[in-house]
């Protein structure tokens, strides 16, 4: 998939009102299964899942405030996010100062309409423009919010791209936030066309599409014997924006996915943070019980954007070339990882003589031919079973490709196994 | 204890003139047991204690050099300083040249007289000032020293504050310098104070007042079965000057006192020097065969000021804020040694609900509910029995109080556990 | 040996045609024993050493490259460096444009002879300068190499100096460059002497004379039961010509001779740079199977001066001040790892009394005697088994020789012991 086709995925699914449940969720999974085959699952409505409980399911068919002329003020059909998520249904009339406590604004960005949650207590809510609300006049509005909170299920949906070995690494994205491109239309349509793009990889990836914390914790209940499986993992969010690429690692702050996505991103202007308990599905990844390898990538992390959970987080916030960088990151970075092994030297006394297994030789035509040479002497040196690939690469300063690319060669001379 | 009354209690303490024994050093053990009660221990001359043995004690009543109009040139009555420590009675008539090997000036500060002891080479001596000396005409001198070095004991005190719990922390300082206010009245002054401030501590304090070197090595003889119980200590010395703080690591170098001492010191202005096997009694519990927690405060440290002993370590070198402040961070060091301790989160998998529990209610009128949430979820990320309160202090950036804070609140709604 | 007496032996050494065999390596050794007694090793064409077979014996006699006139072109008796080392015999007459695929040149070095070798794969070649190469007019000429490739033997020699222990430090310097002053004469003379100066060492010092690759692969295949034996390591290359020292570290990167020339090195002009597995025979020594603390010192590296492995690096190139100040530190080096060990504080509850053993008198009279004091203090806290008299010189920033010259000290008063 192109940037463009990222950025058509993005505008497809901008105006479906997700939520961790309902409908939206289900028919955004829909529009990803057309792209990849996915398996979806519905986990009921009070499973307990560790410390949490699966909520009531939320769907909501149309909500409004009208003006004494039936005008609606405030449409839900213009934007799902004028209605705070798990919203309980309403229909009544009421002075506008009765109304003022549900109203939801951003006085330093008038022109913005926030976005709001209320999933585990019973509330009621619009969000709306300050402009909005400053151009309402005093007096009885009707207030309708068509919603439903009933016994249903929490949805969420895996697509497995089968490796070599069956070692995983998990790409996760959240599915819960209705219209906002970036946070996170962006994250499923990178982690859709990285899927689309691996071919025949050695990990097992499993690509997650889940609605955030509770969806994570769903699942991490719900695969406790697979979470051994799990060497590393990605979670994907605010992928699109035109900022440059951040890294969040690991709690452990070591994990090989923390040295492969500082490898890959050395060379181009990129920031790295320390873990912290605060973000997205790495929260859960990475909580003291699974202590997961599992990073976070971004382009401009959550909260650090003024568009940040407003109705400025449109498709036109994200960019197809942004897009298309993100995936090329993720890509490069699993490639490194996918080929990041330790080796052991079945020669290991002495340099073997290279030259008489034509190792020189094959090099002959190679513009890199004095680096790919020096590659093997590093990984015939450092394959003592302690160093990978990437620690080689690291240590010898040359491309892990042609460090790579030593290996094999080695490795069909046998003059080093796994 | 304000400031003021530290000083009031250094003004008090320097007249005596204190020694490694003697009854110099038992006065003083009265006055700061009319602030504080103490356990006295007279341990006998001659007592073996490790490699060293306990001296005679040594008592002093008069001395001086007298010109032969009769008139006291050099009067220890003006000031103890004027006679070497452990000199040896002496009643003579002398030349000025048959004296001078004797006598101790300081050629370079020639109008203050200097310190000097001799506690293991039998000796006697005066100290004066270089101008004293200048003015003294050649001729015949009577120099007496009413000294006595008999059979007797070293004299060393204890204050213990009882803690929830039994293990240590010692706060030593020692008690064998004469006429000297910084060197260490000051650092008597601020254990004193602090010994007072301490309420209902988690660990049991022991306040040491003892001798230099031979004090602390007997005490360590002595107290062979309760080292084991010291799990942290600080030798006060040079607390009072003008200066600032000056920490010294123990030998360890990453003991949680030194941590917690350069937690506290972060913000200000500050010195932390790494431990080295030279200056107060630091030494003997740093020694290879204790390797205590063991750090030493300071102001300016031992002779890095030109008053270091000398007769202008006087009480007005001292100051009543410098004191105060010294005392304070001493207080801020235990507030967060006393609360720093390991938890094991109950609820490892995922993060647990904190909403269904009240935990983000309760914070709901704090100006810092954000801070104090985000510290709720580090306490219960990294509360994995490896990572102490401090620790995640420091990784997080939120301030010691509000983690400690946080995790009491987990405490209390049982999601963590010590 | 001085400056001028190494120089004195790179002069004689340099006119001999050497490569990894022949009568030129055996010359050599034999000039060498007139300095050193050596025992001298001959290894037969075909012994199997690890991964490499002894390669056959080359000699040579002559060789030439005549014009129509029967004038030498290119003449052997003027440099080895004219003939392609291990070049098979020739004898025939071609056109210049026949024989320009056995013509080697330095087109950006025009006045200069290339130094080239083809040890593993048969044949032959002529280096020569661009300038001569130009000046060559097209015609006949008639090529000769009077050599022989028959079965043979490889030579290396050793000389060792017993130390007081059976552990060894090895010194090794490759002996099968041919008319190339720095690299390795240099290494050789500087070998030579420091093995004239080592006068009843600590440990066992083992120097070896041999060609490179295959002699240090032959010498760890023939001495396996040995390599146990070997502490420590230095490869002595490039050795005096007039840039500053460079230290190459070991594999392990914290060897103690990494630490010990860090040391040595740290208050002079030098570079220390990461072990790579590319250079001379720490690559050998530092193979994974063997990981020997074995380093490499150098003046300027191989490959980063221009005159290297051409008819530049002659007699002039290297200067007798830099063969002396190279020799110098290597004894400083070998003087600190002799006396670098770690004792155990037999007093090790608070200090010793020094006093009562005479080890504060003893210092009386000397400049130093506050440092030498401190010197004993530090020893004796850090006498724990862990920490060696170097970590203790460079904790304390006391001179390595003051804190060898006080344990030595404490030694004799059986206060710590090995």
């Amino acid at each position: 998939m192109t940037g463009t086709d990222m950025h058509g995925l993005v505008r497809r699914l901008y105006p479906l009102c997700r939520s961790i449940t309902g409908d939206g969720v289900r028919r955004t999974l829909e529009i990803i299964s057309e792209y990849v085959p996915l398996d979806t699952y519905e986990v009921p409505t009070g499973t307990e899942v560790f410390d949490w409980t699966v909520p009531r399911e939320w769907n909501i068919r149309d909500a409004f405030i009208a003006d004494a002329t039936g005008r609606r003020v405030v449409d839900f059909q213009e934007s799902n996010l004028h209605v705070v998520s798990y919203s309980a249904p309403v229909s009544a009339t009421m002075t506008l100062d009765e109304l003022r406590p549900h109203l939801h604004t951003l006085p330093e960005q008038p022109s913005l309409v926030p976005y709001r949650t209320s999933y585990y207590q019973e509330n009621w809510g619009f969000c709306l423009a300050q402009e909005t609300l400053d151009a309402m006049a005093d007096g009885e509005y009707e207030v309708r919010i068509d919603s439903t909170l009933d016994e249903g299920a929490l949805t969420y949906a895996e697509h497995v791209v089968p490796g070599q070995v069956s070692e995983e690494v998990i790409v996760s994205c959240h599915t819960c936030h209705p219209s906002l491109a970036n946070d996170n239309l962006a994250g499923i349509a990178v982690a859709v066309a990285l899927a689309q793009s691996l071919d025949n990889p050695w990990y097992t990836y499993r690509f997650l599409f889940m609605p955030g914390t509770i969806g994570a914790i769903t699942w991490l209940a719900r695969n406790a014997d697979r979470v051994g499986k799990v060497k590393h993992g990605l979670v994907l969010a605010c992928a699109g924006d035109s900022g440059h690429l951040t890294y969040k690692k690991s709690r452990r702050g070591n994990a090989e996915i923390d040295r492969v996505l500082a490898y890959v991103l050395r060379d181009r202007e990129h920031e790295i943070v320390e873990f912290s308990p605060y973000g997205y599905d790495e929260r859960q990844f990475c909580s003291p019980g699974f202590n997961l390898g599992v990073g976070s990538l971004s382009r401009t992390p959550y909260a650090r954007y003024p568009e940040y959970h407003t109705s400025g987080d449109n498709p036109e916030f994200v960019l197809p070339e942004k897009l298309a960088d993100t995936l090329s990151v993720c890509q490069q970075a699993f490639s490194v990882l996918d080929r990041d092994r330790r080796f052991v030297n079945l020669s290991p006394y002495g340099e073997p003589q290279l030259g008489k297994r034509g190792l020189y030789d094959s090099l002959g035509g190679r513009s890199d031919a004095k680096q790919a040479q020096l590659a093997m002497l590093w990984v015939l040196n450092l394959s003592d079973g302690e160093h990978s690939l990437l620690d080689i690469a690291e240590r010898s300063g040359i491309p892990f490709d042609t460090v790579a690319g030593a290996a094999s060669a080695l490795h069909d001379a046998q003059l080093i196994k796994e």
